[in-house]
């Protein structure tokens, strides 16, 4: 659909009624680049903002109407002697830095109205974009989309990377199990165990199976997608989220939810992930809510993948999803009309074919 | 399945009791090559009707137990000096003229009792096969499998392309819109909003999409399919096209409302599409209403597609698609037995045994 | 998921209190590798076990705490002046002669109180596998997952090959239609029709789809997985089986019921097959159960696909749906812990900071 081209000759209609179009509401979209990479292992993902602009995630939402303001990249400071927190966690330092930067940079775009885009760069990011995202909005819920939990402690994780455990240190209810990271001192925890939905979890260590399951939290794993359905599982979703009020939604998406062979480019793909047809359908019910104030698009990785092509269709992946959170849809719908054009005169169409047939 | 050797080995089974073979009625299919390709810009989808022959589609439906009379390859005039209509659309003279040799072949061949298989060609050709069937059968019902509408108005295409508006000509409903164009003076419209379902839509323009609601057409986009599933999709297409009695079904299938992964050899391809599964489905479905009067299988490119192989599978699923409507199917049951073969005698395969080990 | 790895460091935690781990109950799993190939046509399909094993299957079962009991690979004896039976079915008496030993090796194995997995070789050692679990359990039941029935009997066989007729000399039902072959006098029918349910199918032979009806036996067609949704047919299925009480069971899994594009390695691979989530989704509700006591996979032919990720991709999966089978889970949950760890105190976190900020 393109719809630039079809917009702009709508308006330049050359032959029969003018077509008039009403604009729709446009969305106001801040758009932050968190070229992050320390919260995992493999170098690449802190090009993930650049291939993702690449793919022309901008363009796509203006056209789609939205205003974007491109706030360019995070220029994350070094942190020398980011030594192992307990011989193990891994850049404790520098994760808690870059996510203090880009939480103050997410509550200053919400506090001035945008919604909030951040492109990744990794998932403990999420720290930052989320811990931001509440001072604005402290009632907030998230919508979890990953094949993995994140949800480690510094003290259950058994890579050390801090990727893996961002929501262990947002929520209100582990904070007797987390310890204090050096370079965590700014951040409080700002959800409860209950503002959080996972959707898509597909590997998931035996210890956050335990959280996962002793503090309630609710989730839908792929086996739960395969039983229910998409439709069924975001249903539940927004039950659980909204039922007792609506409320502003975070959405944290980490494009290693998708399949693997939709989304190769990326740090830790997993088997058995979710089709291009139901992150759609993710996205566009997130959209529908009218609610989606935040998103975060992580772990596009273009070092990874075995061709250019692998790192095309992830990144393109990303606009995807980025795009229909904001309202591009699979039925169309971008335009209304007061009606549509009609032939100029019978005559004329009739003397124009006389004179060329 | 090669029904063929399997059907001729039943017959002649070498030992125990003969097996009884009832041969369920047949089919009389007019096969019908339309290798157009002037209502879109690419070459190659002229092509498209060698493609799908070289991929044994004759020879399928008469293993099957079908009588296919293949009428071979339209021969279509050249039109001379055929200039854009309103400075955008595309070979009118061209597409009109031979549409109108394809409704004439195929009036004819459902005249003379044959369910029509059109393979085209790309899809202005509708305009030709549907227009034709109607001739006959006036009150046929449409089923529309396409990623596109292909309901744009010579006003509101953006393309200039005639494969992308053949349904707004059709339509009674929206003659007030639809100039004439140069070449069409033949073709009346001859569908009813009603008489039209859409299965597998997701790149829809501003335009047809407000023709879609406007009009109250029925559509199942491919958010629809997410939503429903295939199967109550098909349920409600029938309830929608069948509820006040039975009438032919003419079935338009563009070989783009499949993934691209699968059909890839294709103009306009989008993705997110039908799995092969859904598309069998879907088949299957049609076929099981014994309605079904004639196809167009349109929009294969065989000079599209990444390589030889992206053809082939491109080619195969026509024939699949074709070979499921009627008939085929994934359960077996081709063949009506009176019962199974047994046992020449106990003693017989006894001293055989006796006389190898 | 590196369960080994994770189980470890569980133990041996760093930091905070220490973390109290029970382990669940073991499986005790005896492994039989059966390299045999003549119930087909293709070379390479005995060396399926090898493939298997190098895919890592044992090291797998063993980290998420199965007792690997690994008999190795049978050794099937040649048969000289195999000739043809009925001038058509092929190598009987070397198909005969493997699945006894196969039947002796499973009946010890089972007798012992082990779970049996058989990695073939080709589907016609199911003759041996069942015949060999039924005499510990007349009366288990089966679960037939497979693109084909495999039901045809030697007098409807069209290739004459064994791997597509074991069901046959299964069924108690079908014996005075089943000649007895030489090689085969060892074996007697040890299922009734309503003791299997088949999942998966989607390429039938006349013959063998008049069987499926005629006898009314169970089946669920791709047809019906698109109808119903595999949930649904995994729901029937059990209530198919087991409404009028618990019972072994016994699952016949043959790699070419998945799509060719994620087992291409395979003899007789069929267009539209199980996702890797349904596979994965049959195989956890099958674990689910608490009953399963046997599994074939079968089918494997490391020589076939266009290249070595072809061939490892197919191993693979068959490794997955193994370990499925034996409680490997898409959520987690392999582990009970007492309690999570908690950081030693705060003090100590707080004085880290200090020090290293």
């Amino acid at each position: 659909m393109s719809l630039r081209s079809s917009f702009g000759r709508l308006l330049k209609q050359r032959a029969g009624s003018t077509l008039r179009v009403q604009k729709r509401p446009a969305h106001s979209v801040a758009l932050i680049g968190a070229p992050f990479s320390r919260g995992q292992k493999k170098s690449g993902v802190d090009h993930g903002p650049a291939a993702i602009r690449d793919a022309g995630l901008v363009g796509k939402l203006s056209r789609m109407g939205c205003q974007v303001y491109d706030l360019g990249d995070l220029n994350f400071t070094q942190i020398p002697n980011d030594e192992l927190y307990n011989n193990l966690v891994k850049y404790p330092r520098s994760v808690g830095s870059a996510s203090q930067v880009l939480a103050d940079t997410v509550n200053g775009a919400v506090a001035a109205g945008h919604s909030c885009v951040t492109i990744g760069g990794d998932h403990s990011l999420a720290l930052g974009s989320i811990s931001g995202h509440t001072r604005q909005y402290p009632h907030l819920c998230v919508i979890w989309v990953d094949a993995h939990a994140d949800i480690n402690t510094p003290l259950t994780t058994n890579s050390g990377n801090l990727h893996g455990q961002p929501v262990s240190f947002l929520l209100r209810e582990l904070q007797d199990k987390v310890p204090q990271l050096p370079g965590f001192s700014w951040l409080k925890p700002c959800l409860s165990r209950s503002d959080i939905v996972y959707i898509g979890l597909r590997d998931v260590d035996p210890a956050e199976h335990y959280i996962l399951k002793n503090y309630g939290i609710q989730y839908f794993s792929m086996r739960d997608i395969d039983r229910l359905g998409i439709q069924k599982v975001m249903e539940r979703t927004f039950d659980h989220l909204l039922s007792r009020g609506q409320r502003p939604i975070h959405l944290s998406f980490d494009i290693d939810a998708f399949d693997p062979t939709l989304a190769p480019s990326t740090g830790t793909p997993v088997l058995g992930g979710l089709t291009y047809r139901e992150g759609m359908y993710i996205s566009e019910e997130i959209h529908n809510t009218g609610l989606l104030s935040a998103v975060d698009l992580v772990e596009v990785n273009p070092l990874l993948g075995t061709s250019q092509e692998d790192v095309a269709a992830t990144a393109n992946l990303a606009v995807e999803v980025i795009a229909t959170c904001f309202g591009q849809t699979r039925e169309g719908a971008h335009i209304v009309f007061d009606g549509l054009p009609t032939p100029s005169s019978p005559d004329e169409s009739d003397s124009e074919e006389q004179v060329r047939i």
